[in-house]
C-alpha cells in the first residue's frame, strides 16, 4: 500500500510517499512544493495543484493523508492554508483516492506514541522509522511523512480489527 | 465588461454574474453551488470545483470577485471556507482570469457607502442596482452578487484614475 502524506501550505506544501508492507514502511519519494510569495495568489495555488496532480500520476499512491487542522494558527493562516489544501485535496479526489485527516494530537500519538511530543521527537522517529540518514528539510516534509507514518499505523490497525471481528 | 462575484463555502457558495456598460449593471445570472453535508468533504471541494468551472465556461466572465475574509468566525471555518475558495480561485487561474479579492468592509463601503452597513441594508441596495423584483436567496448568493458590484465599481474607479491621471 502506498500512502501520500501531505502537509498543506501556500509557500511550502510539504509531500511524503511511503509503502507499507506487512510492518515495513518504506520511503518512496519526499519534498516540497515551493512557491514565490511575489506570485499572484491565484497563480501559486494552480502550481500547487499541478505540481500535487504531477506528483500523484508519477507515484500513484492509495491514499493521501492530511494534517486536520492547526488550532495554534490564527484565522488568515488558516484561511491560506485551507486553500492551499482545498486544490490539493481536490487532485485526490478527481484521481478517485482516498483522504484521511488526521489532527496534530492523532499524529503525535501515532509516530511518538504520546499525544504532547516535541516536534523533535517527532522528526526523530520519523528518520527511525523510515531508516533515513538525516530528518528531512524543510520541517514541512518531516511533518509529511509523519502524517503518512499516522496513516500507514491507523491503516494496519483498522485491518487488524477487522481480522479480530471476522474471527 | 462581465463580473462573476463569489460568496464562497463549502455547503453554499453564491455566484452572481453581472455585466457592466458605463454606469449601467446588469444581472447575467446568479444561484447558489450547494453540496450535501453527508457527502464526503473531498467530492464536495470537487462538485464545487466542477459546477465553478462549468459556470465559468459557459458565462465566461472577464474577471472573478471574492470575498477577502471572515473575521468573525473561527479557525475550523475559515479552513473549510479556505478549501471551497481555494478550488475556485483555481478555477479561475486555469482560465486565465484575472482573482481580485475585496474585505467585507470593502463591499459595503462599495455597494451602500458605509462600511458598517447591516446586511439588510446590503441586501436592499443590491436589490436595487440591478432591478431585481426581489432579493436574492439564500443570503450568499446576495452576498456574491454585492461582491461583484464592489468589484464592477472599484475597475470603473481605477480606470477614471488612469484617465485623470493620462491628461
Amino acid at each position: 500500500m502506498r500512502v501520500l502524506g501531505i502537509d498543506p501550505g501556500i509557500a511550502i506544501a510539504g509531500f511524503g510517499f511511503i509503502d507499507k508492507e506487512g510492518h515495513k514502511l518504506t520511503p518512496v519519494q519526499y519534498g516540497a512544493i515551493q512557491t514565490e510569495a511575489k506570485t499572484p495568489p491565484e497563480q501559486r495555488l494552480q502550481q500547487i495543484y499541478e505540481s500535487a496532480c504531477a506528483l500523484m500520476d508519477r507515484y500513484k499512491p492509495d491514499s493521501v493523508a492530511v494534517e486536520k487542522l492547526f488550532f495554534n494558527r490564527n484565522v488568515t493562516t488558516a484561511f491560506a492554508v485551507g486553500q492551499a489544501r482545498g486544490v490539493i485535496i481536490l487532485a485526490a479526489a478527481q484521481r478517485g483516492l482516498p483522504v484521511a485527516e488526521y489532527t496534530p494530537l492523532q499524529v503525535k500519538q501515532a509516530v511518538v506514541g504520546y499525544g504532547k511530543a516535541e516536534k523533535r521527537q517527532v522528526q526523530e522517529m520519523v528518520k527511525m522509522f523510515l531508516k533515513l540518514s538525516a530528518i528531512p528539510k524543510p520541517d514541512d516534509v518531516a511533518d509529511a511523512l509523519a502524517v503518512a507514518i499516522c496513516h500507514a499505523h491507523s491503516v494496519g490497525l483498522s485491518n487488524k480489527i477487522n481480522e479480530v471481528t471476522r474471527i
